[in-house]
């Protein structure tokens, strides 16, 4: 009934398995394979024949399905996918996961997850020593944006500890964040049920970063209107740009109004492990809360988020609550159960994929990774700085860069162009590389360094098919 | 730096880490393995020393980590684990989880993950085909505590359009949920901004399940209280009795009041695949919205949980908002973005893992393994009713066992009597079943038949087990 259930087939069974992985990687470094092999939906649809029968699939399907799952999947350890926050391949993750998956221990209490929930305070413990918070707290959640969330959550509940139990006030609270902060924010006030209107944004600058003097007079306005501003989110490395918010300055306003102040470093965190960067984040440790994905730069596999704050009490005086009579039981250990104050009954052990990646790489391996990645960035700007056809559209701060292709012919709409060009790029598959566009129409490549793989000569090759592709047009 | 990278690295690290977990679950198959190495929080952390150097650890390190991850880990693949609501192993669920993670491609867009997006929209069509749902919708999410929130959050978006943009409506909004019911409700309603006041406890019967009469009249109370009834959840498989609420009657009442009808079956909802069970979610496919999650008995892995709805548009309509800029482009396949309606950005693929074991198992394999662990309870609800130290506390419905051991002398407080011994079993080690207890003091064991690993003669031994230690006491 079960294909694969005794220790012969297992034997057999890893071998397969091992020899599919190793030659899909081995792929993934042959320049001539295609990061991706485009097919429409409707076409993969038809392709893929997904079907589950009245009896059971032999091993040999499986191993079909898998082999078609590899093949029809971009390629995120090939090095000229640019693509996407997270990309890159790290094998002590991968261990990692796979060794979290086998044991398959619930987070939800000490008793379940000894070690996991160790190993997870370990990692909230030297993260918060890298941001400073000397007293804080944290736990892993299911993403970014579920940390900016509890951000929202854990504000809400400190400035208004009835809101529990009653429900929102009768008030309209506000949440401020920049014109470039990551769409998360919106789902966020959504769901807490503050609503899409109280989501107040703040200009940015032409380099992405919030304009800390318009965030001041939007929470006046706020409060002129009879509002309740209750949070402002810094974001630290934007998502299309890069860009980095006036931490400090965003921190005096948000102590002058008595604001909760969180940091999205979702993507732009990293900088607290580089001494290039880290003057970014000045400040961060007077921030009330930290979002930070290791997943996004640091190859650790989707997912390994985590929500820090500075108080170390205000996760769980915001999220405790309930199960106590069959899982929180009080012993010696119920101090540690992390589900008394998680969003999640279930969780899935997070931490030892991060926790194997940071012990192999050390502190000194781990800057020496981020300070890689921006090498890599300054080597493309440089090209693109020369090349008469590319144009940068910002000064990076962090590991995007945004620039456009310029047309060879005049009269040509330069948005419509660089789009164009972008979706011929992919449909070729030899690279993904993203785009954006700003609200005025401006239509960018937008190249994120999130790859340790990709190395220099990736990105002299991707300008060159960049260039030749656009002659093409 | 770091520190297994070239092909050579990684085909000696494979052989190592196979041999590790081949070695790790041969001994989860000798009775004598310990399920749990019991270690105080205090004790376990002085055992591991957990620490990251400033230079980088050798592999040698790595693989020291991870045997001692394993180590100290509870056993949840060991016969004797039947502790929790996910346990048991499933190779190709491990397949498909280390394939995610070599891939590891995002959710959020077709673009990235064309396979893994067409495999979760097959999984959806396949569990709405089983509840009866004929144009519904679904989504994968992390945790049934997450579909549960998600359900009240479509139910208010339903019956208020405008909370979405203007925040909840000023008006006390109702959930309705018995009280055996999962404690992820009263996370959700905290977290919503409804409160926990208006999370209404309807009775249950001695036998777990919500007393719709009960139901009915706290919600006309609602109503006269002058508060809006939003939703009421029915629990198919409750936690610690597995009891199913009458679905249909529920329905009706819902219907009556224009309530949204919500069926947590995150635990129960295996149900839906069994000739034996099914009749006990009768009446679900007029229901709103339904939890799944197929880590809990089919062994899948955490996280593999599912939020499935009636309607076709709600969790768009009620989700959608956010990241035009840069990541949901307009193009042939934007309407399969299932990042354009998830709470997530960056999302795991849980899909494959799911997909192998169920292809795998077939149609009918998956009905097999859902009723072989029916004949597992039955077994074990046999030997305890047979003996005269046991004693059964409720009929079970699902795959929860309920008992208390009755204490061989007289004056003793059975509910400390039951509590002491089991604490005295976990410590011993080998092996390991919940407890529970009610708000009146009981206290009793919990076996969950959640793990397909275990087998009858494993429960045999169990028996014997709590008896004979019992004369210790």
């Amino acid at each position: 009934m079960v294909s694969i259930s005794t220790k012969d087939q297992r034997v057999d069974a890893w071998q397969k398995l091992v020899d599919i992985i190793e030659s899909y990687l081995e792929q993934n470094q042959d320049p001539e394979t295609p990061v991706v092999k485009y097919r429409s939906a409707q076409d993969l649809k038809e392709e893929l024949e997904l079907k589950i029968g009245e009896a059971g699939a032999d091993s040999n399907e499986v191993f079909s399905e898998i082999s078609k799952y590899l093949e029809y999947s971009v390629r995120t350890t090939h090095p000229q996918f640019n693509n996407q926050l997270n990309a890159g391949f790290n094998f002590n993750a991968l261990m990692g996961e796979i060794v979290s998956f086998i044991a398959n221990t619930s987070m939800a209490t000490f008793e379940i997850a000894p070690v996991a929930t160790l190993l997870e305070n370990k990692l909230v413990e030297e993260l918060n020593k890298s941001i400073g918070y000397e007293n804080g707290h944290g736990i892993m959640v299911t993403g970014g944006s579920n940390a900016n969330l509890m951000a929202i959550h854990c504000a809400r509940n400190r400035m208004f500890p009835n809101a529990k139990h009653e429900g929102n006030p009768n008030k309209e609270l506000c949440v401020f964040v920049s014109q470039e902060a990551h769409y998360s924010f919106q789902k966020a006030v959504s769901l807490l049920g503050l609503g899409l209107n109280n989501l107040i944004k703040v200009k940015s600058t032409v380099q992405g970063e919030m304009d800390s003097e318009d965030l001041e007079n939007k929470i006046k306005k706020c409060i002129e209107d009879g509002k309740t501003p209750l949070l402002v989110a810094s974001t630290a490395g934007t998502t299309v740009m890069g860009a980095f918010d006036p931490v400090a300055k965003n921190q005096e306003i948000a102590k002058k109004y008595n604001l909760w102040h969180h940091i999205d470093g979702a993507w732009g965190g990293a900088a607290l492990f580089s001494e290039k960067l880290r003057h970014r984040i000045k400040g961060c440790e007077e921030a009330d809360s930290f979002t930070f994905d290791a997943h996004k730069l640091l190859g650790t596999g989707l997912i390994t988020s985590f929500f820090l704050t500075k108080d170390k009490n205000i996760i769980r005086e915001t999220n405790s609550g309930g199960g106590g009579s069959y899982l929180f039981h009080e012993y010696e250990n119920s101090e540690y159960d992390t589900g008394a104050y998680s969003l999640q009954c279930g969780r899935k052990v997070d931490s030892l994929k991060f926790w194997l990646t940071w012990k192999a790489l050390g502190h000194k391996g781990l800057q020496e990774f981020v300070d890689n990645q921006v090498a890599k960035r300054e080597h493309l700007v440089n090209l693109i700085n020369e090349h008469p056809r590319l144009k940068m559209l910002h000064e990076p701060q962090f590991l995007n860069a945004c620039f456009q292709v310029l047309p060879e012919e005049e009269n040509v709409d330069i948005n419509k162009y660089n789009f164009d060009l972008r979706f011929k790029l992919v449909k070729e598959g030899k690279y993904l590389v993203n785009f954006s566009s700003w609200e005025d129409g401006t239509v960018f490549f937008r190249h994120v360094f999130a790859n340790n793989v990709t190395q220099k000569e990736d990105l002299n090759k991707l300008v060159d098919e960049i260039v030749s592709l656009s002659k093409t047009m």
